[in-house]
């Protein structure tokens, strides 16, 4: 035994001493933590989870009935909480994930905050979110931003409940301290029910930008990304692969596409990465890893998710996390397309340039 | 008479003698050039003026009739010789601007160069241009781009002619000594007609970027603005001005889109701005100036422009060059909304920081 | 009573079944944990702080006596653990700093790792780091950098200890899973002890780059920013001050630097903001608030913290933490100048656009 | 005969007459011109061509006698005027050169301009340039920087006169109508003489940046590159080279440096490259082509230019115009090593994404 090896094993009291001197002057040596402190590969507390849509609706439909929407708790949102996570309310240790419900009718009182979010929408519509004074109608397969320092409100226009994914980069913002959060008014001003949005009708056209509107804004100023452009994105990528293109799909039978912000080409959001995943019946996307957290949800169809040797088989609205460095294959059920959205947090490794090892580590940390 | 002002007239013999001197090396003094050189304020040979589609239109039927499309000449396409430019095929110092007609069934043989270029319809249908292998059918009011490089020929599929406009940078890259030029083959292989071209399917849905293409490209990767769109757009920011929300519009009754490049968010072409804009009837754009030359086309409507103090009455497809620094001003007829097409050399001045001057300059320059 | 105020404090005994519910599916509501999720402003766990040189010192001579440097621990670097953050060796929520003492004649052994890492050099010489095999003196005032993925080692070519600053960013890279790490040579090959590190002689002069080192670089490519050149600009700045130019100083009496990538003019590493910061004797730094954890240590005279309304008295070595929105002022001490390296996760913020906040938010959080 | 090939001949009298109206309308066709407009690879007018600076010191000695300096003509400067460009007094293109020449205690009068400047000085000092209020030495082997709009002036405080190298983007922005022009005091206010400008001592620390200066500038703020600092990157990368490091070197034997903008990493002037070479006694620099046009400048030693078959000798002083595309290869004379200054367009090229061609068409062009 050489070096600092030696150093775990206190025996001399003058290392004791030492160590209890470390501690009443609030110090730490590295030797004795360094490979927890930088071990070879990341070994995320997080673990592969997968929560069923069908348990997490039916919890919902219960808060539905006896928590009140309205100041103070904002939203009746409950978030998946990571296994790994010592009971925190986080999906990843960046992402924050729910499902919020609201019933017929309700109201989401309006706030703001540091923190950037977007809504998914699994199924159904009536729900109008008023992001800085513009109604977006909520509706199947759209998503919505309301990126950081967005006043932000919700209500239900009919009688029937409406639920929807919910996802915000809160714990990141909290392992970094910037949070801030702003109540706005208990009501909403503007009950009007609009088809498009204020910002669709500005922004919602591909490759134009208005002469009003040329500086570069860091967070995507399209409030909605309809389903019918997003269908037709994944459509027209298998489509193409089936004429012969190639390299137009991500993977054969695996078109994908990502959400971004048409001021500069980069994400919608700064800190979370949106995506949608169409796999033909019977496709599968072969296992990599990367540096980056992720939450899955199925938008339709059946398939299988394997994620560090565990298989989770996956239905309608099924959510699955995948921890950073984990290494994820996943595969269509073979009777008909599988739809898929995510969220990662890859934007921020990209821009920290954590993105990126050696080929040399990349293969050693990966077997 | 003080300074360097008494060069320029130059008597003593010993001066004669310099000057001679000057010549036999290859030297020119700047004393004697200063003003020209180096001008209070931009002072263009290129002149404001129009052309008047009806008769481009004419004289291009007629060349249909005369001169076959072939190799060699590779396109049957009439360029605006601005009357400042010394007999130059050149609409101002930077832009290229012509009349392109195609005959029935008539085709354009393939090459590529390194200039930009794009089409404008103004009016038509039925060709097709193969754009790097993939055919962009071109009908009324679509804006199509072969950026440099991009093999391209074009194949008229119906028994009418078919004529649009041309715009590219040949001046600049003449001026900057950038040309290339490539002869691809004779024929076009790929006849097919397809509604939507392979760019569209891939790339033109609002905010979303194909996971197989998100590397940044300095050249817009979408082949065709379609006028669907840009209607849309510009209908948009006229009503919700109308709805009473501030800051839409460019001005008061003027809506404007530029077309753009979704991996950056810049303009379609680095070197020529592209942009639409629609007048209300009866509307103005306050009269301005700016460091770059432009051309535009009226694509539906009447109306006028004023350049620097002089009156060009525009009905549908006339063609008006304005030079850099000249105050343009336009006016909507009275009786229908004015759709204008514009193109110019802006995004050079940006990227080379020529755009902005300081504020006393811009101002004394101006009276 | 209204609203959600009330959920947290469930009686209804469905209320608590659900909230098992919750519990048994891995979900937390949010509406029990908004306040701690998204407070009002951010409430970071970890404290202002200071920490002794002389106590730190003195402990790391201990520590040289009874711990050897080796393969495993691989460095003797004993970290601050801020008291606010349960024990773990984190300065900051992101930031690690720690002492790192080398005995004479010693040697680190040669690693590399994902995590971005600097040296500061309160006092001493006669150790090299050798970085991607360039041998790079420390010399007092001196910043080292290592960035990300570069290999490295130390060692000790005198028979006197030395003893410097270790800044990087561990607990950053822990909380988003971006940790590898990689084992290099027990041994240091090259022994050399060049007075310039090769980085230097390629990178070191002002304005040049080198025609074969043209792509940026995302990470400094500069090994060492010399004291002889930092002390230059912060006298630099003093005396252009005295001499009355405005705005060349960050405050009247208060020059700093912040050291920069030469192939961007970004910080000198992606995640961490390093500065030098100079106050003439009696001089203040005004109190203010940033998005932003930061690490102080005093380089040269004495003076006064004051963080959150606590005062710290800081001498030669003294290091302290300030919170994210912490509110912090500086001064000088009245009998000579005072010297201070500062360096904070900045950066990330910026990157991430959490940097940047409402002014009526940043005016109701402040007070 | 077959397509627009026989276009180029009109017999038809039609023919004629359509030209005839072309020509009234102000119009041109392509088919005639394409081969001149968009030629297969540049032909640049203007040509290689070498100034001997013995020649130019002389004329400029004689214009020192005869022509004072003084408002109007601005400058006793003599520029190069590429025989290829019809009487132009422009070096290339994009490019003006001269030399400057203050007499004896002789003063320049303040102006400024969008038109980039820098002056390169061959020998000689005790000249200072006023920028911006900012009194800059001038000595031998300096670069100093007069970017567009600064206000610049300059006096020599000897009894000797003082000749350097200016150079511009004069044609580049005449051929753009970007040329604005300001009038400043006739008389210097600031006389003073201080060794280092306040620029320098800003800006001028490698990879210190001031927090007074934290915002990107598009042109470089440091004034002055000191011959100091140019030399020793030079003599540091072929000293490394000799010490058997790879890749530090441009060449094997050829040292090169770019000036560069500390707030972006990018070349310090917009449109302007400027460098400095060293080639070994003996070294070459192989033959190459790039587009992009270039100055170049013998500062210390003797040598030859190869550019496009042609051979320049070339000693102390002596400057070689390289057209766009021209092939170029350098050689140093046995006797010594070489020392060049060169600036060129090619940010320009870049900006602009014109320097770069695919491989098939860059290997045909160059034979």
């Amino acid at each position: 035994m050489s070096g600092q090896e030696a150093a775990a094993e206190p025996q001399d009291p003058r290392l004791t001493e030492l160590y209890k001197e470390f501690d009443a002057l609030g110090l730490i040596p590295l030797w004795t933590e360094r490979e927890d402190l930088m071990p070879l590969h990341p070994k995320p507390a997080a673990v592969p989870h997968r929560w069923r849509w069908a348990e997490l609706y039916a919890t919902a439909v219960k808060a539905g009935e006896l928590v009140p929407v309205g100041r103070g708790g904002e939203r009746r949102a409950i978030s998946l909480s990571n296994p790994g996570l010592h009971g925190l309310p986080h999906a990843t240790p960046t992402l924050w994930a729910a499902i919020q419900y609201l019933g017929p009718n309700e109201v989401a009182p309006v706030h703001r905050h540091a923190q950037n979010a977007f809504r998914f929408v699994l199924e159904g519509e009536g729900v109008w979110t008023i992001v800085d004074g513009d109604p977006v109608a909520m509706r199947r397969g759209d998503l919505l931003l309301t990126p950081g320092w967005a006043w932000h409100g919700h209500h239900n226009t009919t009688d029937q409940p409406m639920a929807w994914l919910d996802g915000l980069d809160i714990p990141l913002s909290s392992a970094l301290n910037t949070e801030f959060f702003e109540f706005g008014p208990n009501t909403l001003e503007d009950r009007s029910t609009p088809e498009r949005s204020k910002a669709e009708r500005i922004w919602g056209h591909p490759g134009l930008r208005p002469l009003s509107g040329l500086a570069d804004i860091p967070k995507s100023p399209l409030a909605a990304y309809r389903w019918e452009h997003t269908d037709a994105a994944l459509t027209g990528q298998l489509e193409l692969e089936a004429e012969g293109h190639q390299g137009v799909t991500a993977h054969p039978g695996h078109a994908a596409i990502r959400f971004s912000n048409p001021t500069t080409g980069a994400d919608a959001l700064p800190t979370i990465r949106t995506e949608m995943h169409r796999l033909r019946a019977g496709a599968t996307v072969p296992a990599s890893r990367e540096v980056s957290s992720s939450v899955w949800q199925v938008f339709e169809g059946e398939g299988a998710f394997v994620v560090n040797g565990e298989r989770f088989d996956v239905t309608h609205g099924d959510l699955v996390t995948v921890p950073s460095w984990a290494e994820v294959s996943i595969e269509a059920g073979a009777g008909e397309q599988l739809d898929l959205f995510r969220f990662s947090d890859a934007p921020v490794m990209e821009r920290l340039h954590f993105h990126t090892l050696p080929a040399s580590v990349a293969e050693r940390t990966t077997h």
